[in-house]
C-alpha cells in the first residue's frame, strides 16, 4: 500500500544508517554479522512490511530470533524504524531495497522463515512476473532458505491466493499449513497468528483471510 | 446429503438393471462395454451425484462422452434414473456402489475425468479417513484414470477445500486450476461450470464454491 510521504520518517531513516539499510548494492555482500547483536540467531525475513506491524510485534515476542523486515518505500521503513527504536529491537533490521535481490542481500540457507503478508496483488496477467510467489521468487526463496526453512504466505485477495497456490504446488512445493478463512476456522499454526495493519481492517469486514505454509523440502 | 426414501425411487431402480448397477461384486469385473451403447466413447465418472443435476446437465451436453454417476443411496440413484430416462441419456450409467472400491469398478487408465462435487467434509479428524480426497483415494483415482486425466473437485466446505489442497499437492499432483471464488471470478476453465442444485442453493447465499482441478502428470 501506497503511503503519503512523511518528512520526519525520511529524515529518521537518514540518521539511522546502523538500523536501516539502503538500497545496498546487490553485488556487494551485507555484513549481517556486524549489523545485529548476536549473528548466530536463527533468521526470519518478511518482505514488504509495510507500516511493521507485523515484525515488530513478532520481533519484540521472539528476542531469540533476528528479523529483517524488507520495504521499498522511505516513509513505511521511518515508521518500522520508530517502533524498533521505542521498543529496543536490537534483533530486527530494516532493509530498503528491491526483493528481486533477496538471494544477493542474503547468503545460501541462511534464513529460516520468509514471511509474505499481503503483498501487491497485481492482477493483471503481464505483470504476473511482480507478484512475490512468481516461479523466479520461489526460486530466489529456495536459495535463501535452509533446508528445513518455510514461507509463511497470507492474503485477503482471492486471485492472489489462488495464484500462488497453484504457482507453490507447480514448482514442487510441500504445504505445510493451508486455510481459507484463517481468523474463523479452528486451525493448528506453529505460532499464534499476528495480524498486520492491513489484516485487521479487512478482516474487520467479515472478509476471509487466506493463508499458505509451505516448503521447499523433498515430497 | 441424507435423502428421505421415497418407494418410487427404489421402484424405478428395481425395475432397470440396464441404468443401474446395484452394488456390483467388487470382485468381479463389470463390462461396461455392454452397458454403454459405443464402448469406444471416453469416460467420465462422477463420484457422489446426489441428485444428478451435474452428471445429468453434462451427460445431455456431450453425448460423444460415457458418464458413470456413482452414488449409494437409493432414492438418489431413483432420481438421477428418472431424469437419465427422460432425457434419453444412452452415455449414462448409475452405480450404487462404495467409492472405496473405484479401482475395482473400473479398469486402469480407463477414465479421462473423475469429478468431486460437494462431497462431505468428514470434518473430525478422526474420520479424515473417509474424506474422498484423502490419499487412499487419491491412489484409486490415479490407478484409474489416464495419464492426462484429471479430477474436478468442487466444494464450499472451507474446511475440506483447505484440506484437499494439501492432500493433493502432498501427493505430488500437478494443480491445473485453483479458485476460491469460483462463481464472483473471472476464471478460465475448460469447459463452462454446471452447478450442482446443492451448489445453486449454497451460492445463492452468497457464499464462496471453492475449485481445484489437478492432475497424476509428472511435473
Amino acid at each position: 500500500m501506497r503511503l503519503r510521504n512523511k518528512p520526519w520518517a525520511i529524515k529518521l531513516v537518514n540518521e539511522h544508517p546502523e538500523s536501516v539499510l539502503q538500497n545496498p548494492d546487490p553485488a556487494k555482500k551485507i555484513n549481517w554479522d556486524k549489523r545485529f547483536a548476536d549473528f548466530s540467531q536463527p533468521l526470519e525475513i518478511e518482505v514488504g512490511s509495510g507500516k511493521g506491524r507485523f515484525i515488530t510485534t513478532l520481533a519484540a515476542q521472539h528476542p531469540e530470533r533476528n528479523f529483517v523486515a524488507i520495504e521499498l518505500q522511505t516513509t513505511a521503513a521511518g515508521i518500522i524504524l520508530r517502533t524498533k527504536l521505542e521498543k529496543h529491537l536490537d534483533n530486527l533490521q530494516i532493509l530498503r531495497g528491491d526483493a528481486a535481490d533477496i538471494n544477493r542481500f542474503f547468503a545460501p540457507n541462511s534464513t529460516n522463515i520468509i514471511y509474505l503478508n499481503f503483498s501487491d496483488p497485481w492482477p493483471k496477467t503481464r505483470h504476473e512476473k511482480r507478484r512475490l510467489t512468481y516461479k523466479a521468487f520461489l526460486s530466489k526463496y529456495q536459495e535463501v532458505l535452509t533446508p528445513n526453512g518455510h514461507i509463511e504466505f497470507k492474503t485477503d485477495n482471492s486471485g492472489l491466493f489462488a495464484y500462488s497456490v497453484k504457482s507453490m504446488n507447480n514448482f514442487g512445493m510441500h504445504f505445510d499449513f493451508v486455510s481459507v478463512d484463517l481468523h474463523h476456522e479452528k486451525v493448528e499454526i506453529t505460532q499464534k497468528n499476528i495480524e498486520t495493519e492491513y489484516e485487521q481492517k479487512f478482516a474487520a469486514k467479515g472478509n476471509p483471510i487466506y493463508a499458505l505454509y509451505a516448503s521447499f523440502k523433498a515430497k
